[in-house]
């Protein structure tokens, strides 16, 4: 009688030890508001002496929220659920039990705490956070000018103990750069979403208004907690469905879930509707008719939705009609928008996203060319929400011209965090370093410091005050109906670095990514040390297996997804030919240079001076051209993208070292994940290699294999995608 | 300073009180396999007592995932994490301490436990539990013929746990009466499910063969769970696509997944594929170059997925291209396929939902037409797979009558568990009563007792045995990327109770609410009594308020949601006039009776032996005739209405009553589902009998509000379905 004991049982003890408690399974639903418990005695003794109670000075939904989610968030990290008492006038400070305060300035024993400066700086979405002292007794004190300040306050205290972080001495005060901070959901009415890769879209139109899903204030808990303040739920290809009242009426629904947590709706508006809605004969912004037409409609929404925030407008943009079909200015049809609704205090977001393929012309000046003559043009509510760069969410471009260039006009930024562009929900990629790269982009427009950011804040030019100011940054969200709703578990790093960048744009992604780790996954600094490099040099690793050095465009054309340098669409994007490749925008080429900042200009005019990262984007180099690598154009290329494919294998190795750090399920999804892009990687490689060699008929650098594979072999991946996409049958 | 309390912190207190630790929060991902901690001590202690150690005699990816179930399940359940160990030869029953032992009965030690009866029975997939002792010391053993019966064995154990049963003195013999026990997805491969109500399709195409979700793994548990066996991945509005190479690859990828779990995978066989994807000239199934492109395509498939099942084929229905369309019959073409899948062992499951909307047809007669004349005609390894009623799924229909009537021919039942005309994902329509009053329905076609059950085990004639046997239920999955995988929380039942219908055809739909609700929300008697009443009664009550007394198919057109008798498409079904309501289906009508047993035939052919609930199936009834309600036609359709709102109402009220007893996400969903299927249940009732007062033109009876609104004015629920839906616009 023999006892055999399998490897079975040493891995079955291994999966013993992990399920005696410490990591249970997880889908990434709870996204970074997990609330894990806190095993350090010492910390947990610390808040659970803190936060015994809670007082509010104030009700109100949002106060509800607040408290909902500071006694959730408390008792699931410390096991305790604090006491809840609220109180008036001055025995907010006289208690003798620690307390967690929240209270309104408007109270001037609260006001008493802070200084002027304090005061004057917060606004109507900021809060400030500070430990104060009543007859020895520390107490936290969350104090803000709104409901809405309190509850960011709130999700502020939170994160500090998600992050483990000291609650002594606080002295925090926080708010916002930028007023509009919106996700554009690129959602169809019929359930998909357009460039979306994480499911259906999260607005369920059949069962609205009447079925509120817990899901939709999940949503809003999830944006409250990163400060997002808009979001506008359907897709700039636009339905004009969304416009009619039966829509309207679920819309306002989902308004009235959201107004808790601070999160305005918005919708797109299709330039066409007083046609295909009104039967019009023409939507001409300048017709009478028309004119009333809409603004019978926002009256109309008005009344359905009080708080409505304003329209999106992609208009005469890849077929979209406009006012250009009219002979009208972009001013014309904005205006005419913004007249409507600025009674109600609403706005107008107009995409500069316009361009033609004209043969020859350079899209990338198109966007500048069309809309710089309307500097100054547009009315007090309406922004102009302008891409990252010039072409198309690229994983990188040079920055968008029109900023800088628009000193008398509202700019908004536009990002992406869906990955189009950057390996849908399969690859890992940390935009944090994208958004702040862009939005640190110095435009020279006022001289040096005058950065994207700056102007986006509105303080490039003197004695701008609040009044005069209306800023703001949208992120094309990429989240939908999955479990973990963005696909990818690093997605949602992304649309989380989206709101603390939009809250300050001079935010730091580096510690952002710190934030998220903590909170998504563990504390654990042997985690969180590495893998937060591992994302930060995520894009770049991307940049270098798709389009190193400043080139762009090269994706499936339609798809978006895995090479395709030689569609016909993609030649205007690399030139490449027996001499060499790049595009030339300098003055001998298409003088895109022209459209920046002299200072700028004549930097990427001279190849020496361009940043490496971008002498594609603007010179064509010949193949044998040395360049600031210290190699030649055709074998720096090759090699970027063989470093690529080696960087992802080195983001695996340093991935499974984590093993038994975090949870199991997500621990092996993204190792499958990882697997996967590595996959695609040597994809891109390949083909991208292998087709360009077709120019260059040089050979490969020694130290790089042969490919393996021609690159019109490679496996491909054909998916059905919903309606509205079509796939290059190539 | 005075302290004043809100109701706030009253409400506050409770939820406190709940967060304690009790009642955690639940979105329903884990389905009925919560494993939820056993919270009563002796119970507790006995399981703990018990359940020490598992001891193995195998290892295999079946065993394995049986092993992970069982350490997950009881150390979530008990807290403990039992010793696992792997033993052979007659060790297993040596042992002094508490096991539970997993052992095939190849082993004589083992089978020694048994009768040969028990033995005998149990087939390939059966199991026997067994608390057998030696030297007094007890021990659970699982026994079964192969590695799925252990796997089946155990999640019966887990069930007897979740459900708080003693596991002393166990003796459990189980097998499966139907072989094929399978999931029928009307997935498309855009991610769009065809009368999905639950998200997008769970088979990511674009990220497989390389990324296994864990959701592909949960999916293959939650069915070994209920001893489902099959899916079918594909619409049966086929795409050829799904037999190209590169899905054959994808879908392999699935087979693999879902393989440890006994799972087999079918694919919706398009009949046109010879031309579509052959590019041949025709699919005609006696063409030489047809029947070599199948036998080519079979292999195909065999070389990636060795276990592949067979094909599901919709043909010649609908406008799906079959072997009708070359003058050839069913049979033809079934044979066709069939005979290139026998070589692998695989099978054809031929659809009869075949029918024309002929002005004039009976529709309910046009199936049994069809296919009475083919019995005997197709071969051994094909199944005719029927819907439960000749027309379409509907709240109820008269049975099928081909079920009884194809002696010499392998019919498998077609449910439908997702809610095409049940109400969606809003309305809680629990269809373990559909399905048991099917499969209890006699069909009287070998004297009474040959119920639809004992036809679809091949028992009604004696001789036949194992080896002639092919037998099956499918069911139309409600199952999609939704969080809570069904939509309806109360959906999960209906996809539990096929699961048990398909393993014991004579199950009890009252003891399988009772477990499914013990598992998915507790075993409180005091929620789990009054709920499994509620949701026995509920497919009842929608009847009452969609299609009472025998109507159907008064479904808005093509959507199929909300009421549409006024639909053009409709008067056929209710043949509502001045003189009366209801189908003349005896000799003087469509003579839809003849195709019934005679015993049966003659039954419905007299209105007074007619089943009260399909005297309006049968026969057209004057407005003013007095039928078994004791009341006229026209009053009890109007009662019958009234009554379905009524019902919803008390539905809502006992779910109130239960406030507390389970988690408040589920509780204030359900709770919020009830609300709008009462507001739609009014809109039934209004709109039913508004318009058949028009024919009627009788009052309403005294105790009957009146509806209030018109019916066309009702608000209406126009929501865009992905393709392919179009709305009726009326």
């Amino acid at each position: 009688m023999k006892q055999r004991i399998y490897k079975l049982v040493v891995i079955l003890a291994i999966f013993s030890v992990f399920n005696l408690g410490a990591v249970r399974a997880e889908n990434g639903y709870n996204l970074w508001l997990r609330y894990m418990p806190i095993e350090n005695g010492q910390l947990r003794q610390a808040y659970q002496h803190q936060l015994a109670s809670i007082v509010v000075c104030n009700q109100s939904p949002t106060i509800n929220a607040a408290l909902k989610e500071l006694i959730n968030g408390i008792n699931l990290m410390i096991g305790k659920v604090p006491n809840v008492s609220s109180i008036t006038g001055n025995a907010a400070i006289d208690f003798k039990t620690n307390r967690l305060v929240l209270a309104k300035l408007d109270q001037p024993a609260i006001a008493a705490q802070f200084s002027t400066v304090e005061l004057r700086q917060i606004g109507q979405e900021g809060y400030l956070i500070k430990t104060v002292r009543q007859n020895r007794v520390p107490q936290i004190l969350i104090a803000a000018n709104t409901d809405i300040g309190l509850l960011y306050g709130s999700f502020h205290l939170l994160k500090l103990m998600q992050t483990h972080q000291s609650l002594q001495a606080l002295n925090i005060q926080q708010w916002p750069r930028l007023k509009l901070r919106i996700l554009d959901h690129w959602d169809n009415l019929n359930g998909t979403v357009e460039r979306g890769y994480a499911g259906y879209s999260l607005w369920n139109w059949q069962t609205l208004p009447g079925i509120i899903q817990k899901r939709y204030i999940d949503y809003a808990r999830a944006n409250a907690s990163i400060g997002i303040n808009g979001a506008v739920l359907n897709n700039v290809n636009a339905s004009v469905k969304s416009l009619t009242k039966e829509y309207l009426i679920k819309t306002a629904a989902l308004a009235k879930a959201f107004k808790p947590y601070g999160i305005k709706v918005y919708l797109t508006a299709k330039f066409s509707a007083p046609k295909e809605l009104g039967h019009l004969k023409t939507a001409d912004p300048l017709d009478p008719a028309v004119i009333k037409w809409w603004k019978d409609k926002v009256a109309e929404i008005y009344h359905y939705i009080p708080n409505f925030g304003g329209f999106l407008v992609k208009a005469s943009s890849e077929g979209q009609p406009g006012p250009g079909d009219y002979g009208r200015t972009h001013a014309d049809g904005a205006n005419m928008m913004a007249a409507a609704l600025k009674p109600y205090g609403g706005i107008v977001m107009w995409r500069t996203f316009v361009y033609e393929n004209k043969k020859g012309a350079d899209r990338a000046k198109q966007g500048y060319d069309e809309f710089k003559p309307l500097d100054g043009k547009f009315d007090e509510n309406v922004l102009l929400q302008a891409k990252y760069g010039p072409i198309d969410f690229q994983p990188r471009e040079a920055f968008n011209p029109l900023f800088g260039a628009m000193p008398h006009t509202h700019m908004m930024m536009e990002f992406q965090i869906t990955q189009e562009y950057f390996g849908f929900a399969t690859h890992l990629v940390y935009l944090g370093s994208l958004f702040q790269e862009y939005l640190r982009k110095d435009t020279y427009q006022k001289g040096p410091g005058t950065t994207i950011a700056k102007v986006l804040e509105e303080r490039v030019n003197p004695g701008t005050d609040d009044n005069n100011r209306l800023t703001g940054i949208a992120g094309v969200a990429n989240i939908g109906t999955d479990v973990n709703w963005c696909g990818h578990p690093f997605g949602q790093a992304n649309w989380y670095a989206f709101g603390r960048f939009a809250w300050n744009p001079m935010a730091s992604a580096d510690s952002i990514a710190a934030d998220w780790l903590k909170m998504t996954f563990t504390n654990d600094p042997g985690f969180v040390n590495p893998i937060k490099k591992l994302m930060l040099g995520s894009r770049e690793v991307a940049v270098n297996y798709m389009t190193p050095l400043g080139l762009s465009h090269l994706m499936k054309f339609a798809l978006h997804y895995g090479p395709g340098p030689w569609s016909k669409s993609a030649e205007v994007y690399h030139h490449a030919d027996s001499v060499g490749i790049g595009l030339d925008r300098t003055v001998t080429g298409s003088d895109a240079v022209s459209q920046y900042a002299p200072a700028l200009a004549s930097k990427y005019s001279n190849l020496k001076t361009t940043p490496l990262n971008l002498i594609l984007w603007f010179h064509h180099i010949g193949w044998d051209q040395k360049i600031a690598t210290g190699e030649t154009m055709w074998n720096s290329l090759v090699h970027y993208y063989y470093q690529g494919v080696k960087q992802v294998a080195a983001m695996q190795q340093i991935w499974q070292s984590m093993k038994g750090k975090i949870d199991e399920d997500r621990f092996n999804y993204v190792t499958q994940l990882l697997k996967q892009q590595h996959l695609e990687a040597k994809w891109w490689r390949n083909g991208c290699v292998l087709y360009f060699q077709q120019y260059s008929k040089r050979p490969l650098p020694k130290d790089c294999k042969e490919p393996g594979k021609a690159y019109w072999n490679y496996p491909t991946f054909k998916p059905d995608l919903p309606f509205p996409y079509h796939l290059d049958d190539q």
